[in-house]
């Protein structure tokens, strides 16, 4: 029997990779970090996302990268400008999380090392988040080096979003059956339900939709379960 | 200037790569996690350290691990037994915690990264440690590399310790001018100081002390600072 464990953001990256998951694997489960991150709201939405697929789903407290990260991403500013440079490395964006994908994928894994499961699938793509260094195929090739080195373990890290475009991912997520559940997914930079439409997370989303031609489910509200 | 940090747990291994540190780089931090560990003794015992070197301490409380990792060393039972096998894998010990250093060393760096600071310094050792495949330096080099990778950083992480015997590291510390250091430092898995002199952790320590030719200054009582 195979076993994933998808990283679950609420976002509709991660919904899509749940989908995917369990078209692939026998037993699927979701694993959601919440770290100090703007809007406990994608914890929220990531709750009903599971529960719309009926699977299990842990959620891990982290208090570790607030205490130790630089980034805008954990300023509870009023608005975020995602245009600005990070504080550090002016070449990448402000909203950088300096180790945030090491961080949850090496907690995935030692979750997953406690119960067997080897297949640990997270949505990172280098299409969308070509500013952060921790989403492109080498840190995910060397992180899955580290941790099987490092566990004495033989994880594979799949990254089945990691070459689509925004209009590709939503195009699988249709051909997987599952567009419905993106009407859960939480995408707002801002926080706020379907979405303000005016950040630039809000128009990648709806830029992607368009490009696919297929209508949002997240504007039609709501799926109930 | 040289700047370094120094992952202290409040051991005899990790306040000689203190020392070490202190001998190399311009200017030293000392960095502890706090996340669950049987005692929280070691934590008192590294604010001293750092004090008695009188270096900056960070201090970061990590809820993750207890959160996700099954090991014997996150649970509070009257002994522990280091003989047991590990639950998941019986080649190790029932004290392995999977991934600990992957995480230690991670939130490292990202601490690190927020302070310009080049030089990550721990205690691994695999004469000491074989059980633990973390602490192995196939380990370090893999997650060197996904670090800087990840992070588009140039972090070096040493390990001064890596290939020394107990008695070398003691004579170490000799060297390096801070043996009396070494009475502040927690040994004993049960937690009491100076030390049961029962464990396996505080024979080790003795024999290396015996095979050194030195004298414990743990048990001619804590120096003041």
């Amino acid at each position: 029997m195979t076993k994933g464990l998808v990283i679950l953001s609420g976002g509709q990256d991660s919904t899509t990779c749940l989908a995917w998951a369990l078209s692939k694997f026998d037993e699927v489960e979701a694993i959601t970090f919440s770290y100090g991150q703007r809007h406990e709201i994608e914890i929220e939405q990531s709750t009903k996302i599971a529960a719309a697929f009926r699977i299990k789903h842990k959620i891990v407290e982290l208090s570790g990268i607030k205490q130790t990260a630089i980034s805008n991403l954990l300023e509870k500013k009023e608005k975020l400008d995602i245009n600005e440079a990070h504080k550090i490395n002016p070449e990448l964006p402000s909203s950088f999380v300096p180790g945030r994908n090491l961080i949850f994928i090496t907690y995935a894994a030692i979750y997953a090392y406690g119960k067997n499961i080897k297949n640990l699938v997270t949505g990172v793509c280098e299409t969308d988040y070509s500013g952060y260094p921790d989403c492109r195929m080498d840190t995910i090739t060397a992180l899955q080096n580290t941790l099987n080195v490092g566990m004495e373990a033989n994880f594979i890290i799949h990254t089945p979003l990691m070459y689509l475009t925004k209009a590709e991912t939503i195009q699988l997520m249709q051909d997987l059956g599952h567009l419905d559940k993106l009407a859960l997914t939480q995408t707002c930079y801002n926080g706020v339900r379907p979405g303000c439409g005016k950040c630039p997370s809000c128009k990648i989303r709806a830029n992607g939709f368009e490009e696919a031609g297929i209508e949002d489910p997240l504007f039609k509200g709501e799926i109930e379960e």
